[in-house]
């Protein structure tokens, strides 16, 4: 270990580091309007107000005033605006994540020829233990948010181990740092001095940030039926909804999942249920009539064999699902190579190609599927006038995507992160003409090593 | 139809269009020495050079003379090289991608909901009876390769449908332009004249140019054995190998495929049988016993609902399996994502995440695998001083790939093309720092959608 890690992984960073250089957003920084001109496709998910069930227009436009979308359709008059060029290129919501872990950047690459029990004892179990700091948290989610935005996302939903409250610190500075919408799912237990610095998280961090909301995060089952009560309770108190993993692998259902969150009343709408994919039929039903929503990560369910989740079964059943990046036990952060995933491996395995989700069903899921499962639908999702500007803008004229047949079918099936060309948050730009905007990505992957080989002592690798 | 298109897709191309200009190697043409000096990581996929399956050295130099690679090692001395910084850097050889259909980059997006059949009913088959033209043939090929440069390709295996001899020439007029080395699967047939068209690509196209190789392409089926026997019997004579589709889909072991290939003595040594999904064991056995090579499409099973190869029972009978991007059945061109799904389908579907191919597998399979297929590994495949210089260079100080953990596992599960920086063709830059080394990109998309737009015309679409 040489002396910089060390200095790195201990030492308090002075306040030009932790914050770093301004972010060059080309002046796209969320005030003034500005004016996407005739975009040759929009995907407004929204049928009030475009065609079909992506609510899709042709040549239009989609005004911004400040945070928010003011306005979408053909010849869009303004004068005041500042204007991006949108002919050729295709604009649409930015990417929901339903389901990561920010800080397992870190440990990318771990245990890969582990399934789900086995790559948590090898990969993460031990930090429970050997509790990484508040650097570390701080590290591995900066790189996570900062790649999340190459591919497309502006809402992140993180559920955090939360090792230690310091670490939970860290991955919410480097939240807040990322400008990205999130949703922190923070870890409860029975400890009241873990609630107690939920409850301050809340008040002092994600309640003055209007990009921010609260979830509590736990692991329901028989051996921690009091932690899941103990969430359960909390989430009641602060009005927020539980975030779980919930039959992801094939011994779960063993472990009591279902039943821990009966007992505990956890059953109820706005639970966001992980994975789902070892469910029988009345399980689905069960969650069905309690509105759970679930968070479909079907590259994560591959490398960690956990099996195929029953995506017609839960669409038949009308349960709210969105897709999840799950970084760590996907590894990528590529939400394309995520939906072509969700939809390729349905249809592998069932042989069948018009399985359910074709690409128009898997762009929604992957958009205002996310946005509905979170219960941030009024906000984002769709480009519906109101709601806030969360969106993206790709350029299809590229080597790996052109020529243009059908871009719905080509959204899925042909994209890559470096198609991306903007990705705008509340009407920031965080991604411009291909490029992040944050300054410091040099800094950014430095501290993802020091961080990264300090976890991997931690866990006695 | 625009008068643009009608110019474009019928007009003969003036000279100075067709060639384009220079490539803007930086003079790293193939000529002289290039070292890549102290790379992180060299995989050299040479267990006698390295350590391990992949033959892995660390901090360790390559060296290229002219089209060759002369040695690896640590700390070569070498006085007059130009000298590339490999420190960060991961080397490996290039990718051989053992299937695709270069000219279905003008398809991409085509028929997304439908199996193999109803695909090539919508997308395909039509243009038998309505012909692309040579400027069809050339303006996908020229696509499909200079986005397979981007991924770290240097061979491809190109199964064309030659839909008539003229189209075919436009292949081979783009795949030599793209200076990759290459495999043209010639569609064979019972007519004499189309017998006479591939002798003379052999002898004035493919024979004169040393990255080129000829193979015949054939459908084996009862109803098409006077084509699968005269193929057969064509590539006899001229000393390569067959290349057919095999049961790919659940409908094809109906139509006789593997008695057609019996009954024409095509099961032989050197066969490339693509994608070989619906098998039996006793198929399986039949294969192996007549050293028959393998296919492996992921992506493109998924796209297309074909199902799950069985790659854990050919790996056992000691099968010669490589991986194939299958463009136009897949889509995109991102062999790290071929390689992802190739792993994770297996795991999905078994639960099991020991199953074959583990990350090291199918490192091996995307590169010296797919040599051994085509019969080049004497050539290409490995870092193995002697061999051609087809290599790439990756820099995984990016986003979406950092931090260091375990890169094996770190180039299957996190690596995009983007990641790629260089790209070596028998010691020729075919992209470099991150950038295609061809001038003409802008031409290449505008001819791209020329050809597409024309192709559907062609299709009734």
């Amino acid at each position: 270990m040489s002396a910089t890690l060390l200095l790195g992984a201990t030492a308090p960073l002075a306040a030009d580091q932790m914050s770093g250089a301004k972010a060059d957003t080309g002046g796209y920084d969320g005030t003034g309007k500005v004016l996407i001109r005739n975009a040759s496709m929009v995907l407004t998910m929204d049928p009030k107000v475009g065609q079909g069930q992506l609510g899709q227009l042709e040549n239009a436009d989609v005004l911004m005033t400040g945070d928010t979308v003011t306005a979408v359709g053909p010849n869009l008059s303004t004068t005041d605006a500042r204007v991006i060029d949108g002919r050729g290129k295709i604009v649409m919501p930015g990417f929901v994540d339903l389901h990561t872990h920010t800080w397992q950047s870190l440990i990318r690459g771990c245990g890969t020829a582990k399934e789900l029990n086995g790559w948590l004892a090898e990969c993460v179990l031990p930090l429970y233990g050997n509790q990484p700091n508040e650097f570390d948290g701080y590290a591995g989610t900066r790189l996570s948010t900062l790649d999340a935005i190459g591919t497309g996302i502006t809402t992140t939903t993180d559920w955090s181990h939360a090792f230690s409250d310091a670490f939970a610190q860290g991955n919410l500075r480097a939240l807040g740092e990322s400008k990205l919408r999130f949703v922190y799912a923070y870890s409860g237990n029975t400890n009241p001095a873990r609630a107690e610095a939920i409850r301050k998280a809340k008040r002092e961090i994600i309640d003055p940030n209007p990009l921010a909301r609260l979830q509590i995060g736990t692991h329901p089952t028989t051996g921690n039926f009091a932690g899941t009560q103990a969430s359960e309770n909390l989430a009641k108190e602060l009005g927020v909804s539980l975030n779980v993993h919930l039959h992801e692998s094939k011994t779960d259902p063993a472990t009591g999942q279902m039943d821990a969150l009966r007992r505990a009343g956890a059953l109820r709408p706005g639970l966001l249920a992980n994975h789902v994919v070892q469910m029988t039929e009345a399980e689905l039903d069960e969650l069905a009539a309690h509105d759970v929503r679930v968070a479909h990560n079907p590259l994560s369910n591959m490398r960690l064999a956990s099996g195929v989740a029953p995506l017609p079964a839960m669409k038949q059943r009308g349960l709210k699902v969105g897709l999840g990046i799950d970084g760590g036990t996907n590894d990528t952060t590529d939400m394309f190579n995520d939906m072509r995933a969700a939809v390729g491996l349905q249809r592998a395995t069932a042989m069948d190609p018009t399985r359910f989700p074709q690409p128009a069903d898997v762009l929604r899921m992957a958009t205002l599927g996310g946005a509905e499962a979170l219960g941030l639908d009024g906000h984002v999702g769709s480009l519906s006038p109101g709601k806030k500007a969360d969106l993206q803008v790709i350029d299809p004229r590229a080597l790996n995507m052109a020529p243009r047949v059908d871009w719905i079918s080509q959204l899925v099936f042909n994209t890559q992160p470096a198609n991306v060309q903007w990705v705008f948050v509340n009407g920031v730009a965080l991604k411009r003409e291909g490029r992040l905007t944050t300054p410091n990505v040099d800094r950014v992957l430095t501290d993802a090593q020091t961080a990264s080989d300090h976890i991997m002592t931690l866990l006695g690798r």
